[in-house]
């Protein structure tokens, strides 16, 4: 037997500003309690289908405090945040993207997850436009013109819909979702949970 | 001037297992920071239809996971806590019998919402059916008889709508939620915003 612990599943869409704050996390607490972290950068739009549900941002009355509360989470934890203008947006080009980078480069990948989230929620860069996400791409050393010919493959665009199928099908529904030793943490203000649950192994 | 500190408005549904947790909690953070606690006995029904949503419980993939979170919440939080059979029920008699209450002896009013609770949530008790209330309000020493009266006449229901038609217009839409000076703070997950806000005066 290994005592090898196992990843993190760390679930996000990159619309969702709570994902943000925590993927600016999620790294500091794996390697505080020896695990590594999965990345899987997924669209909400199908489950929430499923689930009959609008985004938070257009929801009335909860949109209203749902700006308010993602700007004070913000300053209540010390994150650098600045509320775009337009949320939520369509982000299947980010998704796709990282899922490419993700076989080809691992850590170039995440550096791509931080970068697009950085654009997005701290310089109110729209992230939803292919071009964007192809010079982001560069700037972190990920070549452009591969990722321009993925991101125009119909396969890339199967890959997403498996990915978001199968996380659909171990029960996430928001952003962020973590799953640790079958363990499930939906939202950022569950990381206090998740955090004892990696220090102690239970709750 | 005066520097009386405002009160805490402490807004919950009684079918709302997150408001129990918070009315758990509210008076001593109100006394830690020389405030009082006004209660709010509220329908979520109307608000989530105007929000055009669903209870929690009743959520694809959401219900499922919120079962689990509401018990691990209380957990993690050292609060008794025993998952109802029935999630979640019609709260009217119960929110109009602590209107009625707060209105003849304010300290049973608030005896009497933790006794309802605790019923709910603790014992498997349905506290949905009238006789249920009744009796418990016998049992804080609330006059079983006047309340049966209150009950079945008309002003206590147009008084509940009243309370929760203000609570709409104020824009709480969840349980619990949290209105002090002015700053709006929804769930027991933000408890941790909500007592630095009350120490610091801002976030």
């Amino acid at each position: 037997m290994s005592d090898q612990k196992t990843s993190i599943d760390f679930y996000f869409d990159f619309s969702s500003p709570y994902g943000y704050f925590g993927s600016l996390r999620i790294e500091k607490l794996a390697v505080q309690y020896g695990r590594t972290v999965n990345w899987h950068a997924v669209l909400l739009g199908p489950v929430f289908k499923v689930m009959g549900i609008a985004p938070i941002a257009n929801v009335p009355l909860k949109g209203e405090y749902s700006h308010h509360d993602m700007e004070r989470t913000a300053r209540f934890n010390n994150i650098l945040f600045k509320r775009p203008d337009v949320m939520p947006i369509a982000s299947q080009h980010a998704a796709r993207a990282v899922l490419w980078a993700q076989k080809n480069d691992a850590a170039k990948a995440v550096n791509l997850i931080h970068t697009l989230y950085s654009a997005y929620f701290t310089e109110n860069i729209d992230i939803s436009k292919l071009e964007t996400v192809l010079r982001i791409a560069g700037d972190v050393g990920i070549d452009e013109d591969k990722l321009t010919t993925a991101l125009n493959d119909d396969a890339i665009k199967d890959a997403l819909k498996a990915e978001v199928a199968a996380s659909i099908e171990r029960g996430v529904f928001g952003s962020p979702f973590v799953i640790v030793d079958g363990e499930s943490f939906w939202g950022f203000d569950r990381f206090n949970q998740l955090e004892v649950f990696l220090k102690d192994g239970k709750i």
